[in-house]
């Protein structure tokens, strides 16, 4: 069913996991045949959705809208200053506004920024053959879900546009606001909390408390999301875990490290080759990387 | 549109104000017309969808555990106990299962305890009007959501089958959970920490961080719940606040403090008044409380 619209993949073992996967869990006749609802798939995003390096977008905005508010900051300077220049980084550009606020100046800087080494808008830095795996999905009755270390009002300014995904299902970490009413309205302000850091165990913990199912299909790419994989692996039912390689200097980038919290790629790939999960070499089984440029 | 479906609702102007609500937001014609995707509707639960007197049910819960646990503990003795008496109460009954093992021991209840003045069992004492408002409000687009101080686990023991809502629309107090994975499996296992307590100006942060857009229709009974109707009364689009009044001493409860927090109505019935909010006087409103006996 809808493999021939993985129209970016290359005909190797990596795609023919993935469409014999859907197949069978979509066959009503199948002893693998999954319920629609419950036919849910997670995704991380950076790394896995669109392109990390040489930073996270939402780094890259932060450090835009620190320059803009008159402080300017270097990624030598964060990289020195470690946890606590990355908190007060964040803190400058992400707190003080309201939800709505935010998300305007979110998208603000998405219709403007280009990444350096591409010159494209951020957005088309996206995974062309992850977005053709999520139709694959939505054509197939999954519902799928981001759950990124990735701020979850950053996402939600693109995840629509980009990923097609309803703001309900883009989760990430989760700073704190503050409600605040008054006879002019009532608002939610962002505050300089952080409530939830989205990664590592966390995340199957968000999937449980956000969808309150367990998934049949985790992709990731850092040892960060090993716990997801681990979890959707745990499913009852069949289940399909996927693995992204960044082994693509050219097109991509190539790298096992994580670029600012260096989260590794060695449990992931380990685990990956004890349990056969799929591995996605992106130099060998993709065709394109990126969307074509306009 | 559908107003002849709600068969429990008594011909009053709280009836009026839902039908012509739901008439306006839905007809394209209208200039109040709101796209299907932004039709959000959000819920209290105990007392604004099913019965919370003589006492919530997921206490009764907990304290039909504590006992089989061989910890009995009386209503008085949680009085007197206060905060500290509860957290231990839910740290005894709620931590140290699966997520999985807690679905299962709340079911076994839900199937077995009964309420102790109308004997019947704890589904049956959801709300008959309001379950055919929810009908209503689905079958006209909208997407319903609870937001509860409940927790969230024992409440998706039953809101499927009760509400007819998938899980992840079902939001309350959030516990802590810890993850493990070994050769065996990946389970969530629940702990003592609670994370949200998921009520006043918690409930507007937790749509935002759950929904990521602002409901049009909000619905609660006690002061804990006017942030969520200030929240929703401040939308662009036109908005419905519905207020529920425990007025039926007879047929089901005359109060207006809850049962444990003590919460109670008098901001919430001011900024009614002030704002015109919709008032569902149980007594006069509705023709039926709760579903015929089987």
């Amino acid at each position: 069913m809808g493999g021939d619209q993985l129209a970016s993949w290359r005909e190797t073992p990596a795609r023919q996991s993935i469409v014999e996967f859907v197949a069978s869990v979509t066959d009503p006749d199948s002893a693998d045949f999954v319920a629609e609802t419950e036919r849910i798939a997670v995704f991380d995003n950076d790394g896995t959705l669109w392109t990390e390096q040489p930073m996270y977008a939402q780094l890259a905005f932060a450090l835009d809208r620190a320059a803009e508010l008159g402080h300017p900051a270097s990624l030598r300077e964060l990289h020195d200053g470690g946890m606590p220049a990355l908190v007060a980084l964040v803190e400058l550009t992400h707190a003080g506004l309201t939800t709505g606020e935010f998300d305007i100046a979110c998208r603000r800087w998405l219709a403007s920024a280009r990444h350096p080494r591409s010159g494209r808008r951020y957005p088309a830095m996206v995974y062309q053959p992850m977005l053709e795996l999520l139709g694959l999905l939505e054509r197939s009755g999954f519902s799928c879900w981001i759950f990124s270390g990735g701020g979850t009002d950053f996402m939600r300014a693109f995840a629509s546009e980009v990923y097609g995904l309803p703001p309900h299902r883009v989760i990430g970490s989760v700073g704190g606001t503050e409600f605040r009413a008054d006879p002019d309205g009532a608002e939610l302000v962002k505050s300089a909390a952080i409530q939830v850091i989205n990664d590592g165990p966390q995340k199957p913990g968000s999937i449980h408390t956000h969808i309150g199912q367990r998934p049949i299909l985790a992709a990731g790419n850092t040892d960060g999301d090993l716990p997801m994989l681990q979890y959707a692996a745990a499913s009852p039912h069949r289940s399909l875990q996927l693995v992204v390689r960044h082994t693509d200097g050219e097109r991509e980038y190539a790298y096992d490290r994580d670029p600012i919290l260096g989260s590794g790629t060695e449990q992931l790939l380990a685990a990956a080759a004890e349990h056969k999960w799929t591995v996605i070499d992106m130099a060998a089984d993709w065709s394109a990387v990126h969307p074509p440029a306009p």
